[in-house]
């Protein structure tokens, strides 16, 4: 079971499609062995990028339980569950955790507006998906749902089942000082924070006490290596590393683009079999892929896995 | 099978929970008799005030087939299909048919913004529901998605299953006549227009030129006779009566109390057994109970069927 | 100076413009004259209705000196005050006051999210408008800033100036309850609370605790009535007066066209020369102006004002 | 006089403050000076990241005086005239051109959401701003208002005087290529288009057709040197530089905190006297400011101006 301990990769699984828009479970299989084989240490699926509210809840589960059963106990699974209401997102945890999930995460819906709203929410959310370890996913860029420091502390110190913070406030270098200093100041209880946003930050989010990376780069190998030097004191060599893949980073982080460039890569890199999206999905046009292949080519320099 | 004639009233059918938040079944027989028994012509299911984001699937065809099977022939049954990805919207739709509907309702997800994202999802939505005939929901106070009456124009005439608008842009009544210009000009095929906002302006709306009413306050009987009355052409009988009601109309149109209110009068009509909501909901405070007390005694001095 | 203790009616006043979009000063006197006739309490202008952001500083601060100087020490002006900036906003209220204003009203941008973002803005404003006594603008559906009851009582605790609140939430009833009880329990000083949203609700504002009314409505005389009898007990008086108003005070509430219609009263009660508008404005069409005809000869069967 | 054959680099220059919040006049010289040495072709002032909303009218006219006066003829200025209302755009539009700008740069307001409400708005800008050259800026993260390709062609057909695209839509390479196959199919007469966003594609933007580069990135070296060698064909060129600034090109890019970063790094520089931003401002922590020293110490390793 997912704790406050829980620290290093666990990338965003993007859910594999064929070209008919079926799901591939033989590229998930895949997907769990490189992921395992670059030294993740976890899985959260059906998050945002795991097109998640495109599957019926049948086939949401259906993926998650897949995930889960190749991962085995080697691999915890973070699942997904947010939902427009509650009984949706109740059915969708007890299922994860009787398939053997680590624990959820739970993203505020974009009404939410106020601290008591949040607050309020994630108490209400908590009866929904009863004692499963539960992690904060706080994404303004996409949700446009603002929780401050101080709002997240109340959500932690009111609901003992919150484990973890996905932190991909944008910016949000300070959040992570600030909410470390509410552990140092004692007011509130550790979390384990890992970092979205593409890994965009990754290079300082570590340096201001992150403990590692949730995101769906498609060279989560990258995300091990910067987190490991990162800990081990190798400031200038997790930079070095990380800043040979910033520009394809960056190009995979444009919002809406970035999937299709995500499932570009590993289909490259032979983990899909297809970069299909379910529909409304975006594409890449050719000179969207001669831009990813240049800049593969030009992170390759530098990081030999790139070589495509 | 719904189509462009449809007229008159489809009340927003409230879905009934006891105290414990199950699903209230023998509430749901008794609502379908009131409507059938004030002259309704027809029902629309698990829309916004149905609280369907709060049922899972599961749920939501039980009820959406349990209106279809009470309803009978004489009351075509609409059916919310709103969904977060086409997928959920696929099976909720096809369940609903297969059970009987008339026709589903699509309202579009609040990150549309230009007029050529809300065409393509309607189209896209089409794929997902089939020859369903569909009622584009507009509704831009709560769903924050503005739609010409040019982009309207262009869904009806891309997907010849389109046959209805539910009106409840605010302010709305120049669409109206915006809309039937374009049928006139012949520019756009018929359709079916019925009006949503609680009703708040249902004495203009079929002024400029509605069918009917698509709304779910609490009296459908004066629904049922405003329309009647301003068809034909009593149009002093038909805001009497209309005006009558209106500090009530007005009250229940209450963002987020509303339901409550509309709950809580159909609870006194001997509808629903309870005025209960699944969480979140909204309650009313004994202060607000009072008012609409105090409101219903009003409306009775002229309509006694208020006279609870 | 305005203080807590201010009630009754403050009239929104619209700026009168001629056909060119000039400022028609001859029709502001009017204004004054004719607000005073009917026992308004004060006025406040360059509010949102008051089309205060299609005005260059030069014109804001003629207009609020034109109405501060007509209306003499008996008729108190509130000037809106809001701005993109601090120092837009500090010039204007400098002038403002300097011209003899009561007070400031301050509205929070947009962007605001978090209950600590929206205290420190007012904070600032504070800094920027000196000690000018201030009104909070709390308009939700308009300036999408949701302000808790709890934030508003931060606000008046921590800026001694801040003696009114523009109530203007919706639904609001339960917050006008809450802010009162705060007082009742010692937790906020007393403020005076004056109710906007167009008059839609100020039959239970007034019973809820609030002091009077800060709206356009075209028939203020209606406003001073209701607020009167209801403090004075007359609760069913109060609201048939009310009720027969509420067909035309709903269709002059609908967004972008209330305008519109307000002016087009004002003008036909001959207090306007012009119902124009500067650009962007809305203007009515033949069928709209038609309808508000219709509205004002079914409220003059009660209430003889409105026989035009 | 700004035309469609403006192109290279016209950085946003900031608004330089003391620390007590006063425009510093002497900073704008320097970087008037800094921006000639480097090689801009222009000069972009009152922009979002100019601070602009803080000004008040006689300052802003102040500021944008000096930059024009101390420009001279050889480095044309576009003055950003965005404003709440058309009688201030006018005003700051004409007080502007009548001091020397080359055209004016105009921003949607955010409430704009469908294809006509935008076009229709610059129209009425147009007469806002009369003959001025203007130059759209198409920012959806922060103004929030989408337009696509066809709009912007349509606001270019509709206005003889427009000029320029401030492109910053993100993601937003696609729309390069679209606007300019626009250009190419003889349905869009030619415009200049510079890039935004911080830089942050600029790599690639210069590929796709922009013109330059019109962002606030305290390396405007960079950016002429990046498109002159793009421009030359330069392709590996290109990237290596800016591939050696886009770490620092991303930190400076962060919502909120970049004007910063920017004020920091150009005071770092000798250009800004002080980093100082008028209220409300963001300020650096002591951790950013070692961050961006450390940044700027990498960035050195391949561009010796970054040693600072």
């Amino acid at each position: 079971m997912l704790d406050h301990t829980a620290n290093g990769v666990f990338p965003i699984a993007p859910t594999p499609f064929d070209a008919g828009g079926q799901i591939d479970f033989a590229s998930i299989d895949r997907l769990v062995e490189f992921y395992r084989g670059v030294g993740s240490n976890g899985m959260t699926v059906l998050g945002i990028m795991g097109e998640a509210p495109k599957l019926d809840q049948a086939e949401a589960i259906a993926v998650a339980s897949r995930f889960i059963e190749r991962g085995g106990s080697a691999m915890p699974v973070i699942v997904g569950v947010s939902a427009p209401g509650f009984a949706a997102m109740s059915g969708l945890s007890k299922a994860a955790m009787d398939a053997g999930a680590a624990g959820v995460m739970i993203a505020p819906p974009p009404s939410l507006r106020t601290d008591d709203q949040i607050v309020t929410y994630y108490k209400q959310a908590v009866e929904a998906v009863g004692d499963a370890p539960f992690v904060i996913q706080d994404y303004p860029l996409t949700l446009s749902v603002i929780m401050t420091p101080e709002v997240i502390r109340r959500i932690v110190m009111d609901n003992p089942t919150c484990v973890m913070l996905k932190h991909e406030d944008w910016p949000g270098l300070e959040k992570i000082s600030k909410l470390r200093g509410f552990q140092r100041d004692g007011s509130m209880r550790p979390i384990s924070i890992l970092c979205g946003n593409g890994g965009l930050f990754l290079d300082f989010e570590m340096e201001r006490g992150a403990d590692g990376s949730m995101t769906g780069y498609a060279f989560p190998d990258m995300l091990v290596d910067v987190c490991r030097m990162s800990k081990a004191g190798d400031r200038n060599g997790a930079h070095d590393l990380f800043d040979a893949h910033l520009p394809l980073v960056r190009y995979e982080h444009q919002q809406g683009v970035g999937l299709a460039v995500r499932k570009y890569v590993l289909m490259k890199r032979g983990v899909l079999a297809s970069d299909a999206q379910r529909r409304p999905g975006s594409a890449l046009s050719a000179a969207a892929k001669q831009e990813v292949d240049y800049l593969l080519s030009r992170v390759a320099r530098v990081d030999p896995r790139a070589a495509l």
